[in-house]
């Protein structure tokens, strides 16, 4: 402000504390009792969970619990509750429990459980501590390592959120066993987005291992999350609020919320859209000439392998989706912001996409 | 986790920006566009304030932001609206107009609107920018700086919320003309806070004052609120998350929320009862030795100079009050945390104050 009579400026410390954060890849974990209490010391726990993830494995976690106080919040499933009603019913248990600022919040199942866990942990007594337990592929790999959290509103999906991270990320190997096929896939659609946007020896190294990958083996599994949540930390690390970097990590995402948003959320599984978006944005990097027709054949090839979608749903033309997407929140300046691959294993960040690109994709 | 079979660290940057901020303290300055366009540059804006507000500012500082497109939220007036309602009002507006990451709010009222606004800024696509322009004294002096932001929930105060630091703190002092008697006196209790809890000097003037603070003589009220932001300005900027020597700053709060609680939210304004809990914490410190009686005596008699109450509700027992303090969210791990005066002008954290200890400040 121009002369004011005063003014001083408040400065903060740059860090309260070391953010850092771990995340553990194995079989068993969620029973291991010392594990658990290395971890969580002697604080008490809020476990949230929805109605399926609960009969599968509540019981087995809370008895690694130990003694500690542990308040059970379980909803019901699905990406239709992700909203603001469920962040209201968790606060209210914990709050009617008295959990205290120390108390930690434990996500238990998919995406919609940890983004929803993670953003009420974020503004519980202004913040509480969490840890996430994903039991999707598509948690394990994407939602769970990051910091993002929030829910959805009727504008739009994930409109409403905080950045925060976890205190641990704990991948129990085991969940996948138990994983409908179609979840599995979703996860995988999300692993092969590492590969296309910045780790071409690892698209590859997917292709090679379609058949082991299809059939779970559990070793192959391990390294698949692995190298992709090695990948996510390493853009995280370099652009944790997406300014710049991270951004690429939403290769067919754009496309995708449009599809979801399109077709109501929870119709089509996030993975889904994300596999039929990221075959966009290929098909029109191809188009650019910027990757080879081969490249978007190989991608539909293991796609299709899975049982992925690969096609838009077909009522949705080019005009259709540029409305949806104009909603995103990605949106900068009323610019639509899109990812494409630059050359495969590399993404870029593009604001000129035309409506023609988009046809034509959708044509082809 | 023991021996996992994988495990990765996920680094993060030790901040993502620089979150010094300014806080602007004159006259006039809500109007002047020049110092807004500097400020604002290009971006939008989602106004924020309450209906008795907007009657007296709202046009004004309108005209001030110029042609950017500004959003206005009036939501009702008082402490009894703070709550998740009013919160998705805020929002379901900014996305209904559909604003993005780069439009600012401003919280336009008392600590109850900027604290709400804070909020919902915090949680707008994961995290808007906003300004505090502080329309009470108490706001001035106390909740616009900091940081702290949240609404209350049925089981107690502020217990829903974040942490997000403002873009800047634009304090009008032609706002203070148009306070009510109460609501300036509840703010100048908080101003007595800093120099009772850190900050000797200020106490001696501002006792030496209270003539000219009482017929608020625009001067010396600039100085009380430069000094009072100064005070909380270090210690927020030695404490952020109040892990500890930013707890001091809860001097009279515990017993005042306590009151609040039980007389019901909005009964008494909440300076009114911080200014009765620093009473009572000023008489258990006489007790234990630590300041003497002439302090209290000097304290109370500034306090009722300003038409404060000094004295709790006549039926509130000790009992009462450790009944409403055990839900307060600064309790940890079951213990109560008081603020005490060490010395006059030097708070200390205790934890083990008697039932016995505050009959006898009840009593007295």
């Amino acid at each position: 402000m121009s002369s004011p009579e005063q003014s001083l400026t408040v400065s903060l410390p740059r860090s309260e504390v070391d953010r850092d954060y771990p995340i553990y890849i194995g079989r068993g974990l969620m029973a291991d009792a010392d594990s658990w209490a290395r971890l969580l010391t002697d604080r008490d726990v809020v476990l949230v969970t929805n109605e399926t993830i609960a009969a599968l494995y509540q019981d087995k976690l809370v008895s690694a619990l130990g003694e500690r106080r542990v308040t059970a919040v379980v909803l019901p499933d699905g990406e239709t509750h992700k909203h603001c009603g469920s962040i209201e019913t968790i606060l209210d248990q914990a709050l009617a429990q008295r959990h205290e600022r120390r108390s930690i919040f434990i996500a238990l199942g998919g995406g919609v459980i940890g983004d929803m866990t993670g953003f009420a942990a974020s503004i519980f007594l202004r913040g509480a501590d969490f840890i996430q337990v994903p039991t999707t592929l598509l948690a394990q790999v994407d939602s769970s390592v990051g910091g993002k959290t929030g829910i959805n509103h009727v504008s739009g999906k994930n409109l409403i959120g905080a950045f925060h991270q976890p205190l641990a990320v704990v991948i129990d190997l085991e969940s996948i066993a138990t994983l409908p096929a179609r979840e599995y896939a979703a996860g995988m659609a999300e692993v092969v987005k590492y590969g296309l946007i910045r780790d071409r020896a690892f698209l590859s190294w997917l292709y090679a291992h379609q058949e082991t990958l299809l059939a779970r083996d559990p070793e192959t599994v391990a390294e698949a999350i692995y190298r992709s949540c090695s990948n996510k930390a390493q853009v995280v690390a370099a652009d944790e609020r997406e300014s710049g970097v991270r951004a690429t990590l939403n290769l067919g995402h754009t496309f995708g919320h449009a599809i979801e948003l399109t077709q109501g959320y929870g119709t089509w599984l996030h993975g889904e859209a994300v596999a039929c978006g990221m075959v966009l944005a290929t098909k029109i990097s191809a188009a650019r000439g910027w990757v080879q027709p081969t490249d978007v054949a190989d991608l539909i090839a293991f796609l299709e392998a899975l049982s992925l979608p690969v096609t838009a749903p077909s009522e949705m033309t080019a005009e259709c989706f540029l409305k949806a997407m104009a909603g995103d929140k990605k949106v900068s300046k009323g610019t639509i912001r899109y990812i494409l691959l630059r050359e495969l294993g590399q993404a870029i960040i593009v604001d000129d996409i035309t409506q023609q690109e988009i046809e034509r994709a959708l044509a082809d």
